[in-house]
């Protein structure tokens, strides 16, 4: 039997809940069956999200080399980048220092993936603005991955026990989505979503596609991207052998993939999905990049700076993270 | 005390569900201990209705003014306007007799109640497609009371358990939604919300206003929208004395809706609000037109051509319609 996949979980933004969260997620899940996992981060910021936590006989095992891990279930291996003082940031406020160490974390992980040191990695919450104060403009972490692994065709896929969803356009503004939703974007989506669903429930998925316009534009009353773009996409998937269906009236698809019907919706554009997904999966759910070289996955929340240091952090999203991102390294 | 108000059911599509829906609703719930409420449609096909609904022992009493109406428990008093000969009209199909017809019955109920012969109208569906082909341009139901009314500040608003929910724009494309959310809009819908809730409620509002863009535009990262029209709509109403926040992102707004933090969602634009709302109250809501000089309400469902004659279709909606108008009418 190969080795268990070692899964490196990003420290995020030190000002956050990401290390009260680490800490929980070491301490109190089973992950350590699954899979060698180790944070990249701050040693004394971990240590930090233990007292945080309450998992106090937990320490830290600061380390400069992923070799040096010892997964020894009483300690958290940090891989220490010492890139950060501490004594600069204050808990639940934005801070340059904290948003440039969290960048600089995902990009040692990019490079250890890269260079297969590490099989997967799982990302806690970084925050935008601090990430900006620092000079990186990127929109999140999968621009930044997308960047630096020079991957053009990715997806975001959302996962939760209620729905499954892909995203055809992200983080832009209304006004300017219905010229981002185009046949050849929505066509690879369609693909990166097959794909995954084939590599995690191993069979073939039902994927549904929803309109961009309301009731799928109603024969192109409302709207012609249904006819143009949206319909030639499906055909083109359905040429290729995968089970889709679409586009589907957007107040419909939701209730018909919640009721069973589908195993994932292609959503146009970023509220069309996470308006429902929220409704049904809030903090219950794990966010994959689907179409980069290296295994990536995320937790569904922010930083949470209204509730640093109150142990209040729900670690749930980033356990079920840490196993998909497991399963996905083992199947890779 | 008063007697009780008359709500005129309109009798919609012949070749869709409404007859049955009529049926059952009359037959099987308590809507005439509340009010007195009568059809306006035609004789025969409700007379179908009730054998599709299997409620046998009620029969139709046919009548040519409201003052004929007997509102006997075993009968339902349809004003017959005579204009529809059934034996064209094929079940479950578009056909232009029963889509002129149908249009005909809200003309019928806008003029009754504008003389004020009836208290309310509750609709029962319409295809848009037949009314289309007899030569009527409208969007719906709502643009007919609209025009025929002179009304021009008016709003759609749905209620179910779970959620309230207004909307500011409603079937036009999704690239043409942004230029229609402006200040005026966003204003006048509020100030419906607000007037509809406390006449319901009996108690002021509170309401949330989702933003446009994700996360509400993010400062204006992705989109001004939120900072030249939604902002200032929302600061004129809180000056009006009306509880208002906002606008709050989209993702986060029905769940924190349906969590009990507000009474009513104000969304921008179709989708944002009915992909939540359906999710959450399918087949269990109803839709109130506020802002006419007339009660009207609606079923949330449409023909049903689908299901037509198999005596499954549920009147959950339509009895909600007739209950909710017949409040409205008591206490407008």
């Amino acid at each position: 039997m190969p080795e268990k996949p070692i899964v490196a979980v990003t420290m995020g933004d030190a000002a956050g809940i990401g290390p009260e969260i680490i800490a929980k997620a070491f301490a109190k899940s089973n992950i350590k069956k699954i899979c060698r996992p180790i944070v990249i981060g701050d040693s004394e910021a971990v240590r930090q999200g233990i007292k945080i936590a309450g998992v106090g006989p937990m320490d830290v095992n600061p380390i400069k080399d992923v070799k040096e891990a010892k997964y020894n279930p009483n300690f958290i291996d940090v891989l220490d980048l010492d890139n950060i003082d501490l004594s600069k940031v204050k808990s639940g406020q934005i801070n340059v220092e904290a948003g440039r160490a969290s960048v600089e974390y995902v990009l040692k992980a990019i490079d250890l993936a890269m260079k297969k040191k590490i099989d997967a990695i799982t990302t806690a919450p970084i925050n935008k603005f601090a990430m900006y104060k620092a000079g990186y403009n990127y929109e999140g972490h999968t621009e930044i991955l997308a960047d630096k692994t020079k991957t053009k065709d990715y997806a975001m896929i959302f996962l939760s026990d209620s729905l499954w969803l892909a995203l055809v356009t992200t983080h832009i503004a209304l006004k300017h989505v219905p010229k981002h939703v185009t046949k050849e974007k929505i066509l690879s989506t369609i693909k990166i979503v097959d794909s995954l669903v084939k590599t995690l429930r191993l069979k073939k998925a039902k994927i549904a596609v929803a309109g961009l316009n309301p009731h799928a534009g109603e024969n192109g009353l409302f709207g012609k991207e249904e006819i143009r773009e949206i319909k030639p996409a499906i055909e083109e998937a359905k040429k290729l052998g995968i089970k889709v269906e679409g586009p589907i009236s957007p107040d419909a698809v939701f209730y018909l993939a919640n009721a069973g019907m589908y195993d994932v919706v292609v959503a146009m554009y970023h509220d069309q999905g996470l308006i429902p997904f929220k409704l049904l999966s809030f903090n219950k759910s794990v966010n994959v990049t689907v179409g980069l070289p290296i295994v990536r996955t995320s937790v569904d929340h922010g930083t949470g700076y209204d509730i640093v240091g109150k142990g209040w952090a729900n670690p749930g999203s980033l356990i079920e993270a840490i196993k998909v991102a497991t399963l996905l390294a083992e199947r890779k």
